[in-house]
């Protein structure tokens, strides 16, 4: 952004510090109504919790309410700003739930980075909740707090990094293949960046069906023979480089078909690209500043070119899926997001773009169908 | 409440699923929107929040904002609820506080009752709010919890069922005393219940300068002759009962002309009414059945009676203070509510009733001058 879009910026989150409030929901004005609102009005609601805990969600806000937890340890692509600076981010994405899922999701962030202590924090605050967003939580503690937290919640958990990202990614795939007459057979893809985006974009792949996958962190090609690999690295080999190759990312492109970059920006250049196949597939999502500008690498070849920029076509953007993902979650009463939901959420989302194109392979923000396609993955 | 109450409160509190909801406060309906309210516009407020915390006030809702946590180990007068039947109180609290003082209050009900931990919950979620409410939790843990809060937050802790209580309370006794014609060394006060509410109406007492006072749990009067005290009726024993008297309620009552009950319902009777000297002043606040009705309380003599009852004279009810103390602590950036604070709180309550009289010795919720007294008193 220049000078003056900051302004902009910094203008309108100060309008009204910040860009999320609490609304009353029911009126207060009169001694009759405080009695109702408040005491001795509760008692009855109180009384209906206690005898049955599912009343919460026929009395409070539970039945509508989301967690959005945070302690900015990898906010945006702007690294660990910490729980503060990233307020405006999760407020955002508060409002956002709001706007697209008509949610009432809570930012909450927070001073804490161990990942066991941001469990308990979880857990401590299930009971207002009728579901929690992981969000700006660092890979590789990000993958062991959101699994811990499903296996031991009975609310829905959800990291967007992880899987907002990678659902956005396979539905932009599915209509590259449909649009280049491809089958899931054919992609030979490799995913550069092994963080929390990275490894989930992987997981979401192979979970559609993908077996040609090749992964790498800043270090190279995550390979059996690499002694320096994190549990969730190792586990991602299980279905990752079946053939074990070693090297760097020009190696791993080449001869491959699609490249999908979490990484950081300028990595690749025109040459780059023509190592690939011919028809080839380019998501270079670093953002602000991409692995490669677009029109760089369709001078290099590339057939099909996404980014994380709104400037561009073809942005592939999460905002199209945590509102659905939330809003089937938490109005079914989901006690788990299953894989199988986050591949049907990308078949949906792919479908809701009637005729692919080039320049058009997923959905924008305010298309229509978006939020109803990726509710209905989740039920 | 009768059956045909609870149902209208049932109903009131189904209709919204709960009492609260989020509010947008900047309209998002077009890219360009996105682009300001979410990526990339919030680079720009993130970058002076990590340059200087201060712009977090300037930026974002921590300006604004409240957790009201609470943990429903002393839920109102219905003891150990736990956390989940407690958010229709806590819920309505959030909309009080934002229909009286406009900040935005989220409800907190949290699955913890480790003061420690507690402690530490409220040390994560500092970086989101401008201020922390305490609430329904019960005694002694609130004590350690708050007091080790002030000392080691930045921001302002207030534990309403201590404080609330104690401040309305004051109001009630200075005006009486005015009405009364007494003066604050004529006071001989009985104060029945040592919890929370009961130990901070002691020490707000004492702060303002009344010297005689006693204290009593269910065991009896707290007397340094007792070996069963914990740390906090010790600590009251430095202002309470300089005379060390021992014995049960009636003892304590004989002779004074004020008793404050925060403890039981129907505890005495218009005979125990008669020990006290003429003219008494008789606060019975166990709620929602009181330690004496007030007419039976006249018929021994009571001059003055106050309940904790909207459906009688001289109601002492908390919304009186808590949304005044949190809008002077926000809005103001004060630190620490202090001691003085809170006498300073009573004495300009009391001042909002202009001709106070036996009927009419606390303003009512919905006067005029409530909010701006009480929030004057915290700057």
């Amino acid at each position: 952004m220049n000078n003056q879009n900051n302004t902009e910026a910094l203008n309108y989150h100060a309008q009204f510090k910040g860009k999320v409030g609490i609304q009353p929901l029911t009126q207060v004005n009169t001694s009759d109504d405080l009695n109702l609102a408040y005491t001795p009005g509760i008692g009855a609601p109180i009384s209906e919790i206690q005898n049955n805990p599912e009343n919460a969600y026929k009395y409070t806000l539970k039945a509508r309410s989301v967690a959005v937890v945070c302690n900015g340890t990898a906010t945006l692509g702007l690294g660990d700003t910490g729980p503060l600076a990233a307020l405006p981010v999760i407020e955002g994405k508060s409002a956002l739930i709001k706007k697209f899922a008509n949610l009432d999701a809570f930012p909450l962030c927070i001073n804490e980075t161990d990942p066991q202590a941001i469990i308990k924090f979880c857990k401590q605050i299930e009971p207002t909740f009728g579901a929690i967003l992981l969000e700006d939580i660092k890979a590789p503690e990000c993958f062991e707090i959101e699994r811990t937290l499903i296996k031991e919640l009975n609310i829905p958990v959800f990291h967007d990094d992880q899987h907002g990202t990678a659902i956005v990614v396979l539905a932009g795939l599915i209509n590259s293949m449909k649009i280049l007459n491809k089958n899931k057979e054919d992609l030979k893809v490799v995913i550069n960046g092994a963080g929390a985006a990275g490894i989930s974009i992987a997981e979401q792949l192979h979970s559609f069906g993908i077996k040609n996958i090749v992964l790498l962190d800043s270090r190279g090609i995550i390979s059996k023979n690499r002694p320096d690999l994190n549990k969730y690295k190792l586990e991602a080999l299980e279905f990752t480089n079946s053939e074990n190759i070693d090297g760097d990312l020009k190696t791993a492109i080449k001869d491959s078909n699609c490249f999908i970059g979490v990484s950081v920006a300028n990595l690749l250049n025109a040459d780059d690209i023509q190592l690939m196949d011919e028809d080839s597939i380019v998501f270079a999502l670093a953002n602000p500043v991409p692995e490669i500008m677009p029109l760089e690498a369709k001078q290099g070849g590339a057939k099909i070119v996404a980014t994380g920029r709104s400037d561009f076509a073809n942005q592939i953007n999460n905002i199209l899926v945590f509102p659905g993902i939330l809003k089937g979650a938490v109005e079914n009463r989901v006690p788990k997001i299953t894989r199988e939901m986050l591949v049907e959420a990308s078949k949906n989302l792919a479908a809701v773009v009637e005729n692919p194109s080039l320049e058009n392979i997923v959905p924008k923000a305010f298309d229509d169908g978006v939020i109803k396609a990726v509710t209905k993955a989740v039920s």
